[in-house]
């Protein structure tokens, strides 16, 4: 193999490495990083900057405590490691890597057989104009989390401005809340939070459940401009006029693949910008290869090129890298974008494509949205669990799932993730075999549950409406709970309140064209009323959706939006 | 469709019922039920008997408050359901059931275009002779946990013998000794705990975290007999003459289905005694169907038949049988027997064979054990994960999956059931995706990790050692932990200490015949270790999985087991 070279010392490179070390007798192996360090975990930022870590170098140890250093590489895994080292050019056709020594400014050539990039990724500048200041910063380099910590912790920071309310601001913005009691505003572009993982039912979920007085949120607002505050604040300016004063902005506007090397050797980039692999990360150029932040990979589910950063791919395309150098048998395909993340004490996750994103692709998509207990129906503590399925509506593939609910969830994700790289439909999911376990009730068949729902839909024609179509919803609603709930917890003043156990006799009293929508507390009787009706010859009902428990989320949060854009 | 009789109101005849009765008009639907009630959810005896619950009635309600009972049924889904009925007999000739009201005494006879047999399960009796007494009862029925909780709440209990370390006896025995602060003696005849659901090294480390004085685990002992004792107690006597009194003896040594109705009409039974069906349900006789814990599924493993009494189960086979039934296209295809459990603070899953059953069921089975942090190394307090897997060698077929560890585990089992119903191989579980979570680590990659591990075994020669075979091992250990922790934590006095930084420069100090197991805290420098030493041409060196923390698990368990069983 002779001279194995890696740029990048973090998740990708470091795999690339360590595997390379463990399989290979007698080799070189040279990794370039540019940082003083290498081998750090990023998603340690957060609880670095949130306090919970105090000690930097923490995310730069084993789980036994030694630290993951030059000397480290070398004594263990016989890895050369050349920090605060800057890769400058790739000469592929001498196959010798330009790097450059930070501290001393000396240039040096590194001859290579194989050479691999995993120079990662970095921060999407905002649309708006930055300027250098100290108390402006991304969430994404080590530095910016030690600039702010360090202002923290001198009590100099009292309210924040987050701009970007994906995974990192949005996880930013509680840690702030939580954990320093600071203000914190969080502004977003879309209407809802999470905009590229979530559909508005379930986004709107849960943003109608953050309680916190210490955090605003801001929707479908964009930036003017980041002005000085005479008192040594900042005042951020909204597009509508509006202006927030902050003694610190964080700038959480997305991610872009670190890929000028890449390009400067004609190496091919795609859609995205990221590096274009095969599934043995094998770039375009001979000789080179690619793994982590900076790759783009097949979306399983458009089957196009996607970016979707996130340690376990990176530790992953490492091994397939490393597998790939030496000729062996090893692949990875593609991403579903599998996400999970716990947030104002409501787990979410998601897989695959949302609603929103199917239809601008241009899929012609189907969905239902459902809620379900977290226990069994005797625990009457029990929280709801709510959940979108997206699907392909000819041949009904699974396209994307989202859900929300206070107990982790991830054991729904991680088994449709599997069915959506396998690209299998509806039907697949009523075959799913989930763990049974004592007390969960219906969780335990929820797959299977939305499958049948699903089927419902499309099969038998019982429509299952999401609340944020039926928030504009022009016909009947018949309300089919018993009265004591109708009184707890009215629905609206204009439906026709039915309890389920008289339905039966009323299957008469509507005119068979009328459309109506049966609601009810989380849409499992909303269900069987519309069936009930539907058998009975009615051509135009459905039901609502997650019920008035979801209906409720997203009226709050539409009137909230409503009451922005009107001013 | 005519008539459709359901012998049997619990979880599948219900869901048969209901769902018949939402995609019929005109139809006649009519549930037979023994009990007095119906649609009772029996996984709710546990928090009943526990103090959880106080009102039996909960079990038997929607999760909007509306209890399940023959109105119920009657008025919202047009079903007429004959409680504290039995059914006697099966005429398949002339289609009509014999049923007798119990309170009465009165026969009559049911004509039938369709039959559904949904008689569940019941307890096995034990095969020691077992007297009426009021201190001693299954807990299975209501009256068992009625009974019990009666004595209970009046104060005459304080020492309760439970027979059988299933998930029944394990779960009651955790909810006496922590809800009610009984002492319980807790006696299995296997040596481990779970003995159908988990291999010794998964047992031995729950067992092993189990610190309870509450709480005596007697395991490989059986019962002689159980005598009246003086004082109104109960003296329950093992085989090894021992005897430990009790005020209450529970017996939960297993349950079987319910099938003298079907055997009485010839209809097919299987191995395990329960009725066989097809796919859709249908029994080997025709117009009757059966669903639920009366029938014997396809063990998508073996592709044999087996018994798995569950919830989700039975509610999937009561859905497709009804489709059946009305002629819908729904099946399916056997069971993987996922479960999982929360005992003793310990997660426990599992999917699949055990390596032991395997073995018994004369494969050739392949196996790895491994330990995690279920949190990313920065986090201090992560807590560690257990996994086994079990595969076949020729082909690498998944077999089984067996974990336990602080959090909920539930995210691999139900993939891998996935995986193993489609009788993947272990290279589709590098393949798989599970959702990235910031802040986990490598939980996020277990299964690719438990993969790979597999893979390192059969194709690469490195040998992962179970702590079960590590005890006998007669070779050297090398302990491949830093200085520090080989102080704070000893592994063996006659082991050799070689920290990973310094083991490359001690390559040549062994003969290269010598067998040599690498240890270290969890297992992965040992793996390094023992490919390094490979590598370099050493021909039986191997590493120990799971490393020491399981070690010591094994080892504890195996010291007591000794004990008892050296007298």
């Amino acid at each position: 193999m002779g001279n194995i070279v890696i740029i990048g010392g973090m998740a990708a490179g470091c795999k690339v490495a360590s595997r390379l070390s463990r399989l290979l007798r007698g080799h070189k192996i040279i990794v370039i990083e540019k940082m003083p360090f290498v081998s750090m975990n990023s998603c340690g930022l957060l609880p670095f900057v949130a306090g919970e870590i105090d000690d930097v170098s923490d995310l730069m140890r084993t789980s036994y405590n030694v630290l993951r250093d030059e000397k480290y590489f070398d004594s263990v895994r016989n890895v050369n490691v050349l920090t605060k080292t800057e890769a400058c050019e790739i000469d592929t056709r001498k196959r010798e890597l330009v790097c450059r020594a930070i501290d001393s400014g000396d240039k040096f050539r590194l001859p290579y057989d194989s050479l691999v990039i995993a120079t990662g990724f970095q921060p999407v500048k905002p649309e708006f104009s930055l300027r250098d200041s100290t108390l402006i910063s991304s969430f994404h380099y080590l530095s910016d989390a030690q600039k702010f910590r360090e202002k923290v912790q001198h009590g100099a920071i009292s309210k924040v401005v987050i701009i970007g309310g994906g995974i990192k601001g949005c996880s930013l913005a509680e840690a702030l809340v939580t954990l320093w009691g600071i203000d914190v505003a969080l502004i977003e572009r879309e209407e809802n939070l999470l905009p590229v993982l979530l559909d508005r039912e379930i986004a709107y979920y849960i943003q109608s459940s953050i309680k916190s007085g210490k955090l605003d949120l801001i929707l479908s607002s964009s930036i003017e401009k980041i002005e000085d505050d005479k008192r040594g604040s900042l005042n951020v300016c909204l597009q509508n006029g509006e202006s927030i004063l902050a003694d610190y902005v964080f700038c959480c506007t997305g991610v872009k693949p670190s890929t000028d090397l890449a390009r400067g050797a004609n190496i091919q980039t795609g859609v995205t910008g990221g590096i274009i692999v095969d599934e043995k990360m094998r770039t375009s150029v001979e000789h080179v290869w690619a793994a982590g932040s900076c790759v783009e990979l097949t979306n399983m589910v458009t089957g196009q090129g996607d970016y979707f950063p996130s340690n376990p791919l990176s530790i992953r395309m490492g091994r397939v890298a490393a597998d790939s150098i030496l000729g062996r048998e090893s692949s990875l395909k593609g991403t579903v974008r599998p996400f999970s993340l716990k947030l104002f004490d409501k787990f979410i996750c998601g897989a695959g494509l949302t609603e929103r994103y199917a239809r601008k692709f241009g899929l012609n998509v189907g969905s239902v949205v459902g809620c379900w207990s977290d226990g069994a129906d005797y625990y009457r503590d029990s929280k709801p669990i709510i959940a979108k399925l997206v699907y392909e509506k000819p041949g009904l593939r699974l396209l994307g799932l989202q859900m929300a609910g206070e107990k982790d969830l991830t054991r729904y994700i991680d088994l449709f993730s599997e069915l959506l790289s396998r690209r299998r439909t509806v039907e697949c999911l009523l075959q799913v075999e989930l763990a049974s376990s004592p007390g969960c009730g219906a969780s335990d068949i929820l797959l299977n549950h939305l499958g049948t729902m699903a089927i419902n839909q499309e099969l038998d024609g019982v429509k299952n409406v999401s609340p944020v179509d039926a928030m504009s919803f022009k016909g009947t609603f018949i309300d089919v709970r018993e009265p004591h709930e109708r009184t707890d917890h009215p629905f609206s003043n204009s439906c026709i309140g039915i309890p389920m156990s008289d339905l039966r006799t009323r299957l008469n009293d509507f005119n068979s064209n009328q459309e109506i929508i049966f609601v009810c507390g989380m849409g499992s009787r909303g269900y069987e009323a519309a069936r009930m009706f539907l058998n009975h010859g009615y051509k135009r009902v459905s039901y609502l959706g997650g019920g008035i428990l979801l209906y409720d989320a997203v009226r709050v949060e539409n009137f909230k939006r409503l009451n922005r854009t009107n001013g």
